[in-house]
């Protein structure tokens, strides 16, 4: 989508720096990092958000998740522990429609989640 | 697992308040609420966390994610929004070794997640 800022960064329009990518997903560090590590793994296709990504694309989801899984152990954190989040509509705070998951570590994050 | 609390929630030797539940997934109440809707999406399979989903059954992370969706739909949060949330670990805050993602909603999260 032309104006999807997403999807202009997997299209390499907008510069980002990115962490890991597969076939079917792209990791870059969060603008506004609120960890130490902050990475966004998104879908490469534009799907809206997690649900999105489950019900139409399950192969995606994989490749989603384990990037981030990839991304953990590339910025040590695997071991130390991390957060996944992934926001969906208002309440949720998505600010950006096109789905992505919040890989957070490098702190002992606190609870409750937000 | 025998000594698995998520493990003997799913074999039904533990009372948990059921939400929705698939083949691969049961989702019951967080006993421990921190948003009005509070409930938890674990894999029936004992799989330690979500990049050992990821890694080792992949259907498993459908059924897991998809269910999370529909229990987003069940709570009448799917329009409002959520935050899905997977704890890996010491710094992610983990204390059930059982994969599990939470589904939060009904207010609006905060940002931090944590």
């Amino acid at each position: 989508m032309a104006d999807c800022l997403f999807c202009r960064i997997v299209a390499g329009e907008i510069p980002a720096d990115i962490v890991a990518e597969n076939d079917g997903a792209v990791a870059f560090r969060d603008v506004n990092p609120v960890a130490p590590t902050h990475a966004l793994v998104i879908p490469r296709e534009h799907l809206e958000n997690v649900a999105e990504i489950a019900a139409k694309a399950s192969a995606t989801l994989g490749d989603v998740l384990g990037l981030a899984a990839e991304v953990a152990a590339k910025e040590g954190i695997a071991e130390t522990g991390y957060r996944l989040v992934a926001n969906t509509g208002r309440d949720g705070h998505q600010t950006v429609f096109h789905a992505h998951v919040h890989v957070l570590g490098g702190r002992s994050m606190g609870w409750p989640p937000g």
